[in-house]
């Protein structure tokens, strides 16, 4: 196995420290096959699920932490690099004032349709053009929490490697599969295998979303924050459902829908 | 009634628009009484619930929509004022490159646990030191989905009339109650009349959140994001539940753990 080092970094014009604060641009992001992940916790999620930073950026505190131990030691063993540094530079990499200090550099997971084993989880959750990073690391959080599998992005959706999603998703973007596809991708490979595409779908003929027996493995379909899905999109799904809208409004947050169609499709399985 | 006018601002150094700009502060809010609210739709859905703006600043687009012609009309009537105005002061108001093109100004509610009939609603949302105001947001919006009352802040939590809560509500802010109260004022008076307050609670001794029989009006109460409700909060409740948790994480985000919940108890009553 290959041994990482351990260096102090103190410059705040210390090239590495410029090139890394980049990530938080996603064309930067892109270009590197990088991206950046704030936080002890998050850091030991990551390591709990087998992934560890190429570089790892530790403030004093974070570096005394009780936990940090495993990390470092974890880190170096994957040969990535441990860099003490600097409140500034943590400061600077993170672009908050009060940063954590723990900040971890991790290299871009890029699976495609073709890497998911859709067998491996009952429930699937699909989301098109997410606009809301929060709400894209919302929906990981949840997936996480009802024993999905992973989240599939349609079309244009947020970067899901951005710091927002990656906070949000409090670790889930380390234990869950990520795709990014295009529907006319997405439609055939679903249809090349078993599961059931469930469409959240206001309109008069929708059924109820307790009304469905669900089958494994379901793909739940959550449609952009403002639009909804395309008509053809619903369409072309297996069922279509809806939750019931008591007061003014006709819609739910789109995270907050994910999760009361999982949940639901989850305790089903639990009966 | 009052009748209100329409006039015309065009200068960026106006006095009411310096004045207004500063309602994205929260001690402006409160020594003003008044907060601003982003975009048609929501003032629509204001106007709808009887609330009406005493300022309403149109952009020319804001002014031609189809919609805005019930809005302006409403708010003369109400003796508000209807101000024609540019994008760039539009801009200035909400802080943003591109401004909606219709920035209402409310008077802050105040109500007070005193002033809720608990019984008016089945369901009520109750978040203690809630942090993000996004979370708040989609809280009421999810609030008034179920037909919840409203909902309840307790002790420290954000600000529910800064900018981002009240477009996270997508116009809830103006349909549900909303009281901040300290838990040792919202106890007593929980007490003092009938309702079942069901703490959100991860212990193994907690139970199922399916397995119990919620009753009307049930109290949902959702803890820190971080931190969760101090313990003696949740043993203060009728009963703890939590949600089934698959995976790595230990908790759910707070806005969709008050959705999740809350869905729950309504199914029920749906039966």
């Amino acid at each position: 196995m290959a041994h990482g080092r351990r260096s102090r970094i103190e410059s705040l014009s210390n090239p590495l420290v410029k090139r890394m604060r980049l990530l938080r641009e996603k064309r930067h992001r892109r270009a590197e096959g990088l991206f950046l992940a704030e936080g002890l916790r998050i850091a030991t999620e990551a390591r709990e699920a087998g992934v560890l930073p190429a570089w790892l950026f530790l403030g004093e505190e974070g570096a005394a932490h009780p936990l940090a131990r495993a990390l470092i030691d974890a880190t170096l063993a994957a040969g990535g690099e441990v860099i003490d540094t600097t409140p500034a530079i943590l400061s600077k990499l993170s672009g908050k004032d009060n940063p954590q200090t723990v900040v971890g550099i991790y290299a871009e997971p890029s699976a495609t349709l073709a890497d998911l084993d859709r067998n491996a989880a009952p429930i699937w959750l699909v989301a098109e053009r997410l606009r809301d990073p929060g709400n894209l690391g919302t929906m990981l959080r949840t997936a996480d929490a009802i024993g999905a599998g992973g989240l599939i992005l349609l079309d244009e959706s947020t970067d899901p490697y951005g710091v927002e999603a990656v906070r949000a998703s409090m670790g889930a973007i380390f234990t869950q599969a990520l795709v990014q596809a295009r529907w006319d991708d997405f439609l055939p490979w679903l249809r090349s295998g078993p599961g059931q595409l469930v469409a959240t779908w206001l309109a008069d003929d929708t059924l109820d979303y307790q009304a469905v027996r669900y089958e494994a493995p379901t793909f739940i379909l959550i449609g952009n924050e403002s639009q909804g899905m395309p008509e053809s999109y619903a369409a072309a799904a297996d069922v279509r459902v809806k939750m019931p809208m008591m007061g003014k409004a006709d819609s739910l947050n789109a995270a907050v829908a994910a999760a009361v169609m999982a949940y639901e499709v989850l305790n089903q399985r639990r009966r």
